[in-house]
C-alpha cells in the first residue's frame, strides 16, 4: 500500500482543473489537455515501428485516423495527436499493445465509440489509442440463464435487440445507446433513463475478461446468480475508466423484457422545488416507474426555440415518465395523484410520449444554442427539492441562467450553463456556476458524477468528494494495477 | 503488482485442504487448522500487555472468552487459543487493534456472531480476535432514501424489523438471520432464501467505513442511487472475508416491503432431474418468485426421522416456494402449471407454508443424524437437472447417500454427506464425495461457493475455480492491502 509512485499521486496530468463538460464536442480550442505525465514517453518512430512489426495492419498511423481517434464527445481538447491507433481485433492484440506500452512507457487511452462526455478517452500526445470498436461480436445469448457474452465493442442497442428476440433486454440505456459500445459503458458505469427501474451498468454485468497493464489476462465473475468466491474484481473494473486494465470480453446479465405497452404520464409544476417534492414522493411508492425525467422551464424553452415543432407545456417544471408491465395503468394513475398532491398544475396519464421525445431534444437544443457546459451530479432523491432551490439561488446570484434536466427518480441531474462566448473568461465564469452547483450537491450527500465518470475534466473536484485517505488509497490501487502508470494516467481518480 | 509477498501466495496457512463444512459445529477434533503462517508471531505476554495498556477493558484475556471466540459454526477446529479478544466498541478500537497487530505481526481474525460455516472467523493460535458483536447500533433509518446506517454488529433481523416500521425491508436473509450480524454477511457476501427475488448482500449495500491493516480509515460508496466516482471499493470489500480490512460501519439499501400475504406453493417430482427442469422453466418466467426451495427424498426422510411431526410428502423431490405482492395468486398459479408441464406428480398453490418450515429443519435434522459435511456450490439455473443427475451418479458410485437441499432458483445447493464416524478416513471419504460434486459444478460453469464464502475450509479448491493469473492477482491484491499479512491470513483466496 505504500508503493504509490509519485506520478499518479502528485502530478496533475490533464491541465483542465474544471469539472464541466460540453453537451457535445464543442469548439473550445482554448485549453488543451496536457495529457502526458513527465515519466511517460511520446513513442518515437522506432518504438512505433516495433508496434507495427508486432501487430501489422491493426496499427494505424494515418493522420486522419489519429485525429478521428483523439477526442471524445466532451469539449476537452487533446494537446496533440497520438503516435498510433491500435484497432484491436482480439484479446491478443490488446495484450501485445499493452506489453509494448509498458515496456516503452507510452501512455495509453482506450476508446469505444468515443461517446464519453468527460474526456476519459482523449488521446495523449505521442501516446497510443487502443480502439475496441472493431471487437464487436455477439458471442452468445444464453437465454435460459439470461446471460450474453459479447465483445466490448458491441453497440448497446445491438445487444438489446438481440436480447429482445428471446424476450429479454439489456437494461442500461445511456442517451447514446444507439452508438455507444458496452465497453465504454463498463468503463464509466453508465446509467441512462430506464436504469431507474432496472439498475446501472454495474448491476448488469456478471463477468469480464480484462488485460492488465503487464499483459496478463484475467477473468472475473461467473455465469451463476450467486457467487461468494474471491474478490469482486468485476465491480472494481466497472467504472474504473480504463485506468486499471482493458476490458476485452463482457458477460452481461439480461432481464425479462417488460410485456405490454408502456403508459406515459406528465405533470407540470409551478416551481422546480415542488416538482422535486413530487419526485421524492413518487420514489417512496412501492413500485418505481420505468422512466421519470424532469425538465426546467429553461430547457423547455430552449428546445422550443430550436425545434419549434416540439411540445411546449406550461409551468416552471415538467415531469414526464413511463410505467410498464401488467400494472402500468394503475401505477401511472397513482403517480398522477401523487403529483397532484405535491401541487402539480396539471397531471395526467396517457400523453407523455411526445414529451419524452422533447426530453431527448434537450442536449441537441443546448448544443445548437451555443457553448453549453454541464455537470452530472447526483443527490439522494429526498434532497431534490432543496437542490433545485439551491440551483435557482446560484443562478440568481451569478446571473447565469441554468438549464436543468434530470433523471429525476435517480436524483441525477445535468444542469447546463451556456457560456457567452468561447473565451477563457466566459468559460471560467460558466464553470464557476457548475462548481457552485456541484458543491451544493456534495453538501447534500451527493456525488460529483452520477453516470458520466470523472474522465479528465472532473478530477479537480475529487478532493471534495473523497476524504484524503480514501482518495490516496485509490491512487495506490491504481499504482498497484499499473506500476508503469501507462493506463489513462491522470484520469478518473 | 509484482509486490507479492511469498507468505500469502505460497504458504498454506490452514492445514485443511478440503472444502467441506459441517452443517454445524461438529465434534471433529482430528485436524486442527494450523492457522499461523511462519512470518507472523504469537503475541507474547509483553505484546499483549501493550494492547491492554492501549485499549483497556475492551481487551479480554479470560480463557473462557478466548475459547468462546475461537471458532465459528463450521467443523473447523482452531489449532489453539488466541492471545486476546478485542470486543470493539468503536472504530477507534479497531484502528488501535490493527495498528498493534501490524506492528507486532500478530495474525487477526474478525468475528461477528460466529455463524459462519466456512472457518473464516476461526482464531489463530496466539493471534488476536476482533469481535464486532458489541458495535451494534442502528444509527439511522433514512426512509425517504431507503438507506440505513448501522454498526457492523447489528443483527440482520433487528435491522429488518426496524426497516419494517417504515414499510421497508433489508432483503438478504441467510438462514441465521436471527443471530447473524450484518458485518459477517458483508464479509461473505451472504445470500439467503429471499435473495432470489431481492438480491444478495452485495446488492444491498450502498457504502462502508473500513479500517485498513495500517489503521487508516476509509469510506466507500454513497447514499445516492447512482455513482460514477472513483473505484468500487464497496463491492471489493464485500465478500473479502476479513482479508482486506475491517468493516466498522455499513450503509445498507432498503427495499419496499412487499404488501399483502404471501402465497405458497409446492410440487412433488418423480426425479430430482425433473424438478431441476421445472426450476429452470420457472426461472424463465418474467416474474421470479420470492422463494424457491428444493429438497431431495433423503432430506425429507431425514427431517421426518428427526422431527416426526414434520410433513413428509411423496415423490423423489419436493419444490416449495412463495410468491408475494399484488400478483402473488396468478403468479403462483403460473408456477403450478409450469411444474405440471415439467412432470410434477402433484403441484398446488396455497399450502407450502408448512413445507417451507420443513425446509428450515433440514440442517438441524442433518446435524442430529451425525457428522454432516456439506458444500455450497452454485450453477447456472439451466444446469440444475444435469447437476442433480451427476450428484445421483456420484452417490451411486461412491456408495454415499447425498442429501441435497437447494436455493433452487439461484442454482445454489448444499449437498450434504453423513460421515460414518469422525475418523479421518471416514471424513476423507465423505469429503471426496463433496469434491466430486464440486468438480461437477465447476464443469457446468458453476462456482465453489454461492453464499458461504471460502473461509479456511475451501481454499484447496480455488485453483480449480480460477485460472492461475486471476488467482495470482487476488493474492497480490491481498498483499497490497495488507503488506504485513495480518488479516485473516491464508483464507478466502
Amino acid at each position: 500500500m505504500m508503493s504509490t509512485t509519485e506520478h499518479d499521486h502528485d502530478q496533475p496530468v490533464d491541465g483542465l482543473s474544471n469539472h464541466g463538460q460540453a453537451v457535445t464536442g464543442s469548439s473550445d480550442q482554448n485549453r488543451p489537455v496536457d495529457g502526458r505525465p513527465g515519466h511517460l514517453q511520446a513513442a518515437s518512430p522506432e518504438v512505433v515501428a516495433e508496434l507495427v512489426f508486432e501487430l501489422g495492419d491493426v496499427v494505424s498511423l494515418d493522420p486522419a485516423v489519429l485525429t478521428e481517434h483523439s477526442r471524445d464527445t466532451s469539449r476537452a481538447e487533446p494537446a496533440g495527436l497520438p503516435a498510433a491507433v491500435v484497432q484491436a481485433r482480439s484479446t491478443a492484440d490488446v495484450q501485445a499493445a499493452l506489453r509494448w506500452a509498458t515496456t516503452h512507457r507510452v501512455p495509453v487511452s482506450v476508446r469505444g465509440a468515443g461517446t464519453g462526455v468527460s474526456g476519459g478517452a482523449l488521446a495523449y500526445p505521442g501516446g497510443l489509442v487502443i480502439s475496441m470498436h472493431a471487437m464487436n461480436r455477439l458471442l452468445e445469448i444464453d437465454a435460459a440463464n439470461r446471460i450474453a457474452e459479447v465483445d466490448p465493442g458491441i453497440i448497446i442497442e445491438q445487444l438489446d435487440q438481440a436480447a429482445a428476440e428471446h424476450g429479454l433486454m439489456y437494461a442500461p440505456d445511456p442517451v447514446s445507446y444507439q452508438i455507444a459500445t458496452i465497453g465504454g459503458t463498463v468503463a464509466t458505469n453508465a446509467g441512462g433513463l430506464r436504469c431507474l427501474a432496472h439498475g446501472v451498468t454495474r448491476d448488469a454485468i456478471a463477468g469480464l475478461e480484462v488485460v492488465l497493464a503487464d499483459g496478463r489476462i484475467i477473468r472475473t465473475g461467473s455465469r451463476t446468480r450467486k457467487n461468494s468466491t474471491g474478490y469482486d474484481l468485476t465491480g472494481l473494473f466497472i467504472g474504473s475508466e480504463g485506468t486499471l486494465g482493458v476490458v476485452t470480453k463482457v458477460i452481461a446479465r439480461l432481464k425479462p423484457r417488460p410485456t405490454g405497452d408502456p403508459v406515459t404520464f406528465q405533470a407540470q409544476f409551478p416551481t422546480m422545488a415542488s416538482a422535486g417534492t413530487a419526485v421524492a414522493a413518487i420514489m417512496a411508492l412501492p413500485t418505481t416507474p420505468e422512466l421519470l425525467e424532469l425538465m426546467d422551464r429553461n430547457c423547455i424553452d430552449i428546445v422550443q426555440r430550436h425545434f419549434p415543432s416540439a411540445v411546449a407545456p406550461g409551468g416552471a417544471a415538467l415531469l414526464v415518465g413511463q410505467t410498464i408491465g401488467p400494472d402500468a395503468h394503475p401505477q401511472a394513475e397513482t403517480i398522477v395523484s401523487t403529483c397532484r398532491a405535491a401541487g402539480a398544475l396539471l397531471a395526467e396519464a396517457g400523453d407523455g410520449a411526445e414529451l419524452l421525445a422533447t426530453r431527448r431534444m434537450v442536449n441537441p437544443a443546448l448544443n445548437a444554442a451555443g457553448l453549453a457546459l454541464s455537470c452530472d451530479v447526483a443527490v439522494p432523491p429526498s434532497r431534490l427539492a432543496q437542490m433545485f432551490e439551491r440551483i435557482e439561488t446560484i443562478s440568481t446570484r451569478t446571473g447565469y441562467p441554468v438549464n436543468t434536466c434530470a433523471h429525476a427518480g435517480d436524483g441525477n441531474m445535468h444542469p447546463a450553463v451556456l457560456a457567452g462566448d468561447d473565451s477563457v473568461e466566459e468559460i471560467d465564469a460558466a464553470e464557476h456556476v457548475l462548481t457552485l452547483i456541484t458543491e451544493a450537491a456534495l453538501e447534500m450527500g451527493g456525488v460529483i458524477s452520477g453516470e458520466h465518470g470523472i474522465g479528465s475534466l472532473k478530477t479537480g473536484m475529487l478532493a471534495q468528494q473523497f476524504d484524503p485517505d480514501t482518495l490516496a488509497l485509490q491512487h495506490e490501487l491504481k499504482a498497484f494495477f499499473d506500476p508503469a502508470g501507462i493506463l489513462s494516467p491522470g484520469r478518473a481518480i
